[in-house]
């Protein structure tokens, strides 16, 4: 087993230092660590990952004996275990290669997630978490009923105590109130390389832009419409033979990879924020 | 020797029987026949290259004998031989890496162009272009010199009878006036991967966005800023640990190739435009 | 409904208005055409797809008419329409990503194929195939067995009248008779650069050279192990964290992608085969 | 000014720990740090950075003083200053491509080194390193001649002190006499993706292949030809169209990014080896 920090704070001598003291002192060994200091913003970053006995008793305190530390230095923090499951929740709309992408890849282990929920306003997924054997909620959404059913929603995550949500091409845009209740928890996966061809149809955008190149872009929710924090970021090539349809196609494959990179460095614990960016520690 | 023709005109039957059979005719080798039909605009767009003995007296008459036919389809046409080169002209500022790399190319003759002029608002690059032996125009600009000084420029380039115009990170923008004069003639790169950040400081833009990737774009410029025709358009990966600083090295690169894909394709007669956008036969 | 003519030939003059006259002959209107010729080689290559009405009777006497041509000109060629499915059989073993990747394809109609039979030494996959509703077969294969097996399998393939068999991660040896009853149509997938890493474990012998990307090669099968003409290719960048077992994950999406595109290549005949080579038009 | 360290050892508990204390002690600020372990081998890498002012007198004596430290860790290391210009020899033979990038990198100052030489077995080059001002060294080599031409450019290379020599695309093998003398300090570019395509006229091989895409590979240079521990790849897709003229066209581009990368790492000291392998600290 291994635990894992990931860690913010302001930069100052020692951090370091600090840090591998405290796993020393318990007499851990780390095997993974990588440090990140934004120099402009005298921000310090780091990911250590250990290695802990199964049966060692100092891992069910261990966050409560890094605490004192943490403040001391003013960090935000999180220490997780390799084997705790980070818990998701999916929300699609029609659209169902992204789902069965993650679905599939979580079926052979590939992804440390259990998928504890699928949330649609259309039913047309169903059939698929079926098969996969997820609980499919249905909230039909409309103008009048955004409002309320939002609420469910949120309620029905709080239960199921959901720690990340994915927006596999959900076609609906999470007001201010649902996005704000989940902090860089809400994962999106765009269909084009952002910050170009914002908002719908960036196919046809970029159909129509005659570029020589479509991407995809994965992103934490913020409150304005596809300007969160990029996580993973790819493109392919195209060229004057494909039509929309076509880049449509081709960038379901696009869509599905870059979506799924973006988990593996979340399920991993690689991503932090700050100001709006990243520091993804691949 | 080989000829090139570059065609487009409406889609209608017949049309590729049309031109084969004019080569046919002749007793001329296709070696390269390359065809594109936006069947949503109904255009027809060509490249066919064949084999023409250097000796060939037809050589001579080949626009004459050709136009009548591409009067009837009502084409915009070009017929070049692999021995001509192009003139080109090329617009720098300070920054000496697009040009060097196109310099070198042209010297080892990857390149099928005559540079006949290096046209600068500085007189930074002046050294550089006299290793290579390029006649340099030093056209220092300002506000109120701006009008006389591109008008200048514009009877140079015409007495020199220029057929490509290449902006090699030239830091000016050239006035409504001059780009009429040139239609699709004139080749920009941009360093983004356009239509993101379009304007200046694009790798600061990217860096204070934080993209996943950087990229560059090679157009012809219209009227409307980094909004032309798009011929050629690539990425790298970058990461949060790369600065402005870095981007701007690393962008260096590509901002090289991307500008040379471009020239490639143009210099060989590859590149069609219509509609804001091109087709480019690789 | 559009027809393709994909055709290679000795080269000459005159090949492409002999085609394009032929098409104009029948009223028909070209909407893609893609021509190479070998010029060290004097061969001809050439993909043309052009509009037929779904009402033309000359549709189903075309094979007879072209046939004099083809033959004055000493072609290899065949013609397709579009609504024409190509009878694909796939050979697994126990790896289920790459089969789960056309199955899915194939259901959502990205591929152009009929999937006739899915044929396997082992029972694993069985159940996948159930929930795609295509026939499984199970042919269990011992050194003993081997040739008495094949034997069966080649009857079946026959008896469905297959025209593609891809080896999606099959994990046995065809036999040179097996290959031989099949030139040109079986397509397998190598976790692999070729020609580098030919032959069984090519992650694990990735991981030990120390290699800084690694690839996948989706190829025609021949007598020669890994060594049949080439028709897509892909790699993505590793670095010195990544494992055998990151290699084996990383390496799954890139064995997807790279199959994935060999098969649209070839079901939208753009693949012709020359001296252990392939023309691919893209 | 910065100090880097790159060390290896024995994995054990504390090894951060012990390493980030010492730089606290000297009151030091860590802004970059990198750390690998080799689980399956039991090595441990790390590539730290820290701040030092540059009047601070320990920097004289930081070598001493992490003596010991190394020692009780069994370790093999260095320390170096950024402001240090590690000293180049670079070998080529008669293609200009890679040396003029260099040469125009480290002019820009791009690469943090000084060029102390350029040796060539041709004269073709001479004239380009006067440019950039450069001392160039005529080695004529021929079978009879090369071990005493190799003992006086090793005398030579001795004798400036220098500490990597770049092969830029040098067409000798140099004996392994020579090769024992600079270990892990001879770099080379190789215009294929290695494995594939060891030894002469890895293009031709390309294409005689079929392959669809061509590499380029920097590796350290071994006594086992093209074997050595690569430090950077890469690749560009090709297609049927491409000749082998194309292809050393296209190689050229991709040999000098290549070559610039892992001259890059090795410059800013991320490069370890182990087991035939790199560790590259990106």
């Amino acid at each position: 087993m291994t635990a894992i920090l990931l860690l913010s704070c302001p930069d100052k001598k020692g951090l370091v230092a600090t840090i591998s003291n405290f796993i020393l002192e318990n007499n851990w060994n780390i095997i993974n660590l990588d440090e990140h200091v934004a120099t402009d913003e005298k921000m310090f970053f780091i990911r250590v990952e250990w290695e802990i006995p199964e049966n060692d008793f100092k891992k069910e305190v261990i966050n409560l004996k890094f605490e004192p530390l943490a403040e001391k230095i003013n960090a935000t923090w999180q220490i997780k275990f390799s084997n705790d499951k980070t818990r998701m929740a999916i929300f699609v709309s029609k659209y169902d290669h992204a789902l069965q992408d993650i679905l599939w890849r979580h079926k052979i282990n590939e992804l440390n997630t259990e998928i504890v929920a699928i949330i649609s306003n259309h039913k047309d997924l169903e059939e698929l978490t079926k098969i996969y054997n997820i609980p499919f909620h249905h909230f039909p959404i409309n103008k009048e009923t955004k409002i309320f059913q939002e609420r469910k929603e949120i309620e029905l995550l709080k239960s199921l105590d959901v720690n990340v949500i994915v927006l596999a091409r959900y076609m609906q845009i999470l007001s201010d109130n649902f996005v704000t209740q989940f902090p860089n928890k809400i994962i999106n996966i765009h269909h084009s390389f952002l910050p170009a061809f914002i908002g719908s149809n960036p196919y046809k955008q970029a159909f129509e832009r005659g570029v020589k190149m479509i991407g995809a872009t994965s992103h934490f929710v913020t409150n304005n419409l596809d300007e969160g924090p990029i996580i993973a970021q790819d493109i392919i090539k195209i060229s004057h033979r494909d039509s929309v349809k076509d880049l449509i196609r081709k960038g379901r494959d696009l869509e599905r990879i870059v979506l799924a990179n973006a988990l593996h460095y979340f399920l991993e614990h690689r991503v932090l924020t700050y100001k709006g960016k990243t520091v993804v520690f691949e």
